[in-house]
């Protein structure tokens, strides 16, 4: 790890499961950063993760994080339908943003959250942590150098070991903009261009209280890119054998594919077959070293004053893909996109 | 291989490639099975294969072979515009049928043709050779016998290594009827279940010659099935890494899974990565023993008098979705189809 | 497949297994070869395979076939203790030979045998059929074209899926002599190298019959080649998940490795792992190919008049090899071989 | 992770690579551990980690830090030539010990060591990181287990990806007890057994500077086992691919293998073959989560009071084994191995 003079002074806005993993890689492995405070409107949660990782400010109002001068930047791990407001302020009070995804679920509140990190100049990454997973990453720059010549088709498999809880899926926005907006991303970041129509089938297979919530379980959603590219997404709540993650781009000079990574290197070969081993579990484990580098561009966007490689724009067209994908649900036909 | 009393006389109808390749597995690996004449409108073509094969009856006129009161079947390879007109005159003159796909590029002719099979009682199978690929049909029945629950959702890649040449493109009907027809079938086939809808999106992004033939080389098409499972196939007129033929079917209790075999199980390790052999390159290689067991299959239910696994009814429906989905791609939206 | 002009007339002695399999090989797939007859101690066994090839000679004795003139070549497939004995005579009837391995469990015999093909100066090739399946050949042709640099280790892989009948174990000669024969010969092939010394261990660790008949059923040959790289070989008489046949040639610029081919390119993910298919079963499975392909040199090497790429030299030295590893057994220590 | 109430305060003796790679992880990732000191006959080193971790005590000789009371283990990472004497005053200081491999090169030193360990009842684990890699653990686990039946054959290939510096092979002890060593653990591990017999055979085929050192660079060992399986290791100090580190255990029920992990999940399908990664480059990478296991082991038997799985013993056996590698190559003969 190279080792940098400067340091960059973070406040972690939430501390559930995705805040306290940012916490701690933040702690322990990025060098140039310094966790000074936390918050959390469950003021148990905060001082617990403060103890654990020796944090010295610990508040129940993200406000009093905004407000310390010390604090450089925030880390907005906070509900969905908090982070628009939060953007906002922390803009309004210098701070640079790292925000997870979705930036909200009412495209009018993105634009306004947009518009004040815009005014006051300050970085705004979102957390579409899987550009930073280095198979994708690899695949990705392969296309970018013309290895696989002019995409023409573009695959992407997505799917969850498991449905979350009905109350989460509830209040998730739907399936297209929980869990699609990742594969969204995805689509764009492959091949640098922007999709200009799509189409969204799907239906509820897996579990019928989320059909009962409004929502679907299954989908599949073709895409038209703008340089001519078609592709195909599917989703599905529920594969038995674990996370499955995939994606494939092909054109005209070849294909480039990324497979699971497994649990282990095992292979056992017995009288009936042989077996190896399922996927890693989720995303916290498939994605672990995808957490740790986008925290790191994010710290070193700050340090090297350049713009953040996943912004603002980029998290407001995924959620525009989300809202395009249900209207493509309920008509049963194409949908343009108004890309800006 | 289990020796039969009886034998199957035959009649090979077209002795260009696929013609001479069913002439060969009959004549040396069927048992049951006894060439007994071949024809073609290019006679020399028809002695050719005569004299290689042994074969003592050769006619330009397949009518000929019709007439012969000792052939009990023929093989019909001739160009796809023939095949309805020959089926209906084999089945008038008693003769059990193998038809290359597709019956007809017309529907009325299709209907002519099944009407006239089933008038003659005769037996009739569509040379839909992948569903006799040991991979596909183990696929198939894995899921047919629950191993992976209910099918959620079905992903066909169907890729040609090569365009055929641009004069047999004019005349094939279209990617949908020369291509995805095959596809179409492997969708069926799979889940032992109709596709009450689709919706197809392609362009031509290979060889701008087949756009200018009024065709497009890349395709995409979303199926629907009866029982609310979902598939998509995506389909290439060139892969530059060979015949990409790959299938999959997710369920609710795992997938399953059917790639490419290689051409050779070599893997080299080298300074700069790990290389192993691309797919077998084409039909032919590929589809060596489907032709072959296909084959078989014609014989033997022949031999059993039994009615042929994959009939004139599969060859109508794959014809049908063919339409289908060019009727989808000009409107730009789900066609249904009329089964029945 | 090649049309030639010339034909070769072929007598098979012996119509076990695999007479039967190059009967059929000749018979059917191999251009410029007429199968014209056979022979059987056991007549009802020639009488059937000529019955279903439609061979015009029959013949209870191999003599006949030897002084049949217009016999050009003869597949030896009799039991291994008649080998030797065929080679000469048929050497000295000025028949092209092919012979099963190995020529003969007894050195001497071998070099008579040698002698008299020498001094008639007709063709020989011995049946070491895996040089021919198209993995092997292609990681050897690898390897000679340094594609992995000098080599420095090969590691071949050698079990079969059961052991064979206690009976036939009793006549074999041993496991070096039965099966690392062809493990000795594939040793020097991939490398076009002699194995200067070698070292063998085993024991009796599969089934205690093996044993009691005087031989071993699992070993580990050491291999020290002429240029200073290093062998190892691994055989077990029996391997639950079926024929494993694997190699590696490992040398300064990288590996090149060949795996097992799969009954089927199947793979269902399910909630517990991921299965795959075992290997083809047994050596007419794996080596189908091979079988053909060596038929092929050896009706060439008739048609065009060049020496067999494996010949009487490569028969003598694998079962020189196999008694130098009985004897390394039984000392405990490395034995050298006198190669010329 | 789960928070315990105790902590275990740890020194750390040596600064270097690993030492480093030991220190961080318990710092940051190991719970219950709290690193209060740092030695370094390179002061500057001690002093650049207790800095960059925040580590309060920092000496240059290490016994300050086995005088310190506070101190309740020690993870002795100095030159393999101090290790022994180390070991000793460490438990005569009544602190626990985990020690880098080798204990020593010298089997007196060994011995001593151990009996100063066994006096003073301290704990003493040795850093076979590999038993500890998720791959072989889950291998062991299903030998054990008796998933594959009673195991017949053990398989072991160690290749580096380049030589150590040729100043380091010099003081190294030579290839068997610097690199084979951790392979010797390997084959005991993995079987619960020990080898009761082996033979080494091995040169110089890599580097002609690792010759005139008196060392090889390429060996073969064949392994006897106490219950009658046979082993084979083999040993390259360069793949140009990078880390080759695989195993198999081949038994009367089956054969577990493990493969190596890849850089990336990516595939390139392009014209001429299929691409992908090269494994993992070399220990530090490839046994991440393993230096990461075996110090949360060591850790936890101090806290749950119960021996370490690797202990003094083991480290002995390895040693010796080593030196009956020697014996062997030098004898060209097998050597018998005294266990106690």
């Amino acid at each position: 790890m190279i080792e940098r003079v400067e340091t960059v002074n973070l406040g972690i806005i939430g501390t559930g499961r995705i805040g306290r993993l940012h916490a701690r890689n933040l702690k322990y492995q990025i060098s140039g950063a310094k966790v000074l405070g936390v918050s959390d409107i469950l003021e148990k949660s905060a001082h617990e993760v403060a103890s654990q990782l020796e944090i010295p400010v610990v508040e129940k109002d993200y406000r009093a994080l905004l407000e310390n001068e010390e604090i450089d930047a925030v880390v907005i791990c906070s509900s969905t339908d908090t982070h628009a407001q939060i953007i906002s302020e922390a803009a309004q009070s210098g701070k640079h943003i790292f925000c997870e995804k979705p930036i909200a679920l009412e495209l009018d509140k993105i634009y306004q959250a947009l518009a004040a990190v815009e005014k006051a100049g300050v970085k705004l990454q979102v957390g579409f942590n899987r550009r930073f997973d280095p198979s994708f990453k690899k695949a990705k720059d392969l296309v970018r150098k013309g290895t696989i010549g002019t995409p023409h088709l573009v695959r992407i498999t997505s799917r969850d070991p498991e449905p979350p809880p009905i109350g989460y899926v509830k209040v998730s926005g739907g399936i297209f903009l929980d869990m699609t907006i990742h594969d969204f991303d995805m689509a764009r970041y492959l091949l640098d261009q922007e999709v200009v129509e799509l189409m969204a089938v799907g239906s509820c297979l897996v579990d019928p209280t989320i059909g009962e919530a409004g929502d679907i379980d299954t989908a599949i959603v073709t895409l038209k890119y703008e340089e001519g590219a078609w592709g195909t997404i599917d989703n599905s709540r529920k594969a038995v054998y674990g996370y499955d993650q995939r994606i494939e781009v092909f054109g005209s000079e070849g294909c480039v594919m990324v497979g699971n990574p497994r649990q282990t290197e095992v292979t056992v070969k017995g009288a009936e077959d042989i077996k190896t081993d399922k996927p890693l579990f989720f995303f916290v484990e498939r994605y672990k070293e995808a957490y740790l580098a986008e925290m790191e561009e994010f710290i070193n966007c700050i340090l090297e004053n350049r713009k953040p490689s996943v912004g603002g724009r980029d998290g407001k067209i995924a959620v525009e893909m989300g809202y395009a994908a249900k209207e493509s649900l309920s008509k049963g036909s194409f949908v343009k996109l108004q890309i800006n």
